[in-house]
């Protein structure tokens, strides 16, 4: 594999120091080699100038669908229930292996434009091997899995499956996939929500996730709705979880807005992580997640944009903004440093996903996760003086991203694909829509 | 004046009955002057394809303060006593006339960049022929006022001035601008806030805007600690405001948050126009304006960005997202449609500013201030049935926006300007930056 250098940039290092230094950073065989002064740095294959600009580790979401973003813009200003039920749940069925795999490699392509390299997401009960096809082949490093739902509401039996049936789909695609790309591509266990798996699927997910060394990804506490009508569980939903045996470190719980207290203590207790959805809370009217409070009673919270649905971008900056932004009005402006949103993009992501040792920093022997980030644009402009992650999250935007690497391999180099033509993917996904429009049922 | 055609674009008209259509849309002499199908179309000295792309009449911002851009970045995380006292004081105070021309080209570039054709300013005691001779220069339609304090707290003596030698200030700025550049640029007196100005100001100023047809522009009910302390007033600040007989159709107050239902019954009434700045709002802490009821109480509500150091950009596709999403978690997902949200940044705003019959839509016969908006991003795909105002509000981005034409003059045109370099704006603007940072006392 062909070395690379990286010359003349600001590495926000993201160390446990947070040490932020000018240096030339070498890669080699798809590590961080080593951190070079400019005159005595080896030659290498490639040589990449970053003059002017930020080198930050490669973002990361923990919240995605891949599968909704064909959906975007088709459920604005509605409420919940229409929104899933007349929108989501009609298109999520009406998917095809070909609109699956248009929606993600849509999806794929717009987070590395905004420098996010690995997200974990989640998708329906069918076609998700087309979206591990699409992050094997553009060179993501992704965690997914299909959505469980072996247990249903009345109205929505079309989306339910069998216990057995799902558990050999994840099977399947497990053996298909996981450890795939150089061990960029995950498995993970995506029961949709608590009321969405039967006990006996949450118990047997909990056993297989241990077992097996893979993550389980949920929602919980997304609305004040859902978590007034708890008497059918015998307690909340983080108890339930609980009872259930998932808590713990290979656990990501997306939104976790209604908690009390005592639930964020259990989370942070067991090293449940907590993926906050600032964008989809508030367009869906879900509420403020206590993120403040969250991190400062440990809880390990990181970022995702969720569904394009409810957003309606994938993009990691809209939402490290909304992140520092929406809480201070609660708990003051000194709240939600940009540092804090940062790290949240950053380290807590990768614990999250269980590989700090891996990626989330800019360190000799991780992998090379990188993102260049131009600072000359006029609205990050001027900038003596400016605090670099207050930059990164109130002033610089994702078209700021310049480059884009990812395992040691450039994806994005001066604002373009290396590998991909933007215009074909937005043709494809295009021409995708159209035909799962004539396909959808029960869309009104 | 050459004439230019804009052929092959969706024109959201932003008409009383919201037309969307395809059109080729024909300017001359500035203005708007027909409507035409592809194949009638008149030739034109000039023409722009503006295929795959929105047509919309130019956004507005109703809050900015130009000199203030030059300190992006150097007062985040902060409370806001001490971002006023340590930073934003000292800062301005430091402005020369080339720091101050320097911060206005960035903030108009910046504008421009993301399709704000029109802004109303709020700037420093001195120096502000700076802006004017900015936006004058650059094309920009603009309302622009000099910061107006002849009334001060302890401890902020060094902002203060005398109410005479303020009101020859405002004179000779008027004299000299207000009418300039074919009728673009036009004087607004600035009274900084409520207790700003003493009262005898506050009655001068409304007697002259009144009878010389100006707007007054300022800042109320922006924190509850000000809101708190109204004894002074014997009132809250609208009430004061209303006892100095400036409420009226020529008043745009900033923020808007600490009101009650009765306050704003007398926004209402007396036609006050209310600038929204959800960026900042959320930044300094300061409270969640309650723009729902404003509008269905009949209160004329537009956007603003209001200074780079609390938001920190001026980035009016960042503010109406903001606006569509922070409100909804208490009225709901259905409230803040993205229509509202685009009438803020066109026709309410224009309605502020008293030139609801020259912008704020496309209509035969109106000054040509028109923004061409690309729809192909990766962020804005796929688009078949996508609601265009949804799209603008949630889903696009400034960097989208392709042309922009103010009085029919091409200002950008495929995202780049056309009469100036964004590099030069941005070295001029560290090197402004640099030496105000030298000049500047009290900076902690």
């Amino acid at each position: 594999m062909a070395s690379l250098l990286i010359r003349n940039g600001t590495v926000l290092t993201n160390n446990s120091r947070k040490e932020i230094f000018a240096a030339d950073v070498l890669v080699k065989n798809g590590r961080i080699a080593a951190f070079q002064a400019g005159a005595e740095a080896d030659h290498a294959d490639q040589e990449i100038d970053a003059a002017g600009s930020f080198i930050l580790p490669g973002l990361i979401q923990v919240h995605v669908h891949l599968n909704q973003t064909l959906f975007r813009g088709l459920a604005d200003d509605m409420n919940v229930v229409d929104w899933l039920r007349k929108r989501i749940w009609p298109l999520e069925q009406a998917h095809n292996y070909e609109s699956a795999y248009a929606s993600a490699r849509l999806s794929i392509a717009e987070m590395i434009r905004s420098g996010v390299t690995t997200a974990l997401t989640l998708e329906t009960t069918r076609h998700t091997e087309a979206a591990f096809d699409a992050a094997m082949e553009m060179g993501f490093r992704a965690f997914i899995g299909n959505a469980i739902m072996d247990r249903w509401e009345t109205g929505t039996e079309m989306v339910g499956e069998d216990t057995a049936a799902s558990l050999e789909r994840s099977a399947v695609l497990s053996t298909g996939y996981h450890g795939a790309g150089n061990g960029r591509i995950h498995y993970s266990y995506c029961p949709r929500g608590t009321r969405n798996a039967t006990d006996e699927m949450w118990q047997e997910l909990g056993r297989l996730a241990r077992e097996q060394g893979k993550l389980i990804h949920t929602h919980a506490a997304e609305n004040r709705e859902q978590t007034d009508r708890l008497a059918e569980y015998g307690g909340t939903e983080v108890e339930y979880l609980n009872r259930m045996g998932v808590l713990g470190d290979n656990l990501v719980v997306a939104h976790g807005i209604w908690l009390s207290e005592a639930e964020r203590g259990l989370l942070a207790e067991s090293g449940t992580s907590v993926a906050h959805c600032p964008s989809a809370n508030l367009k869906l009217a879900s509420g403020f997640a206590a993120v403040p409070e969250m991190l400062a009673q440990g809880v390990n919270v990181a970022i995702g944009s969720d569904g394009a649905p409810c957003n309606n971008n994938l993009d990691i900056f809209n939402e490290m903004r909304l992140a520092a932004l929406i809480h201070k009005p609660r708990c003051g402006p000194e709240s939600m440093t940009a540092l804090q949103v940062f790290e949240m993009a950053t380290r807590n992501a990768s614990k999250a996903l269980g590989i700090e040792d891996q990626v989330g920093s800019i360190e000799v022997g991780k992998r090379a996760d990188i993102v260049i980030v131009r600072r000359n644009a006029l609205h990050g402009s001027p900038t003596q003086g400016s605090d670099p992650y207050g930059q990164i999250v109130y002033a610089l935007q994702a078209h700021d991203v310049d480059t884009v690497i990812v395992d040691g391999t450039i994806l994005l180099r001066d604002g373009q694909f290396t590998q991909w033509d933007h215009l074909e993917i937005v043709s494809q996904a295009q021409a995708a829509r159209a035909q799962l429009l004539d396909r959808v049922e029960n869309f009104e």
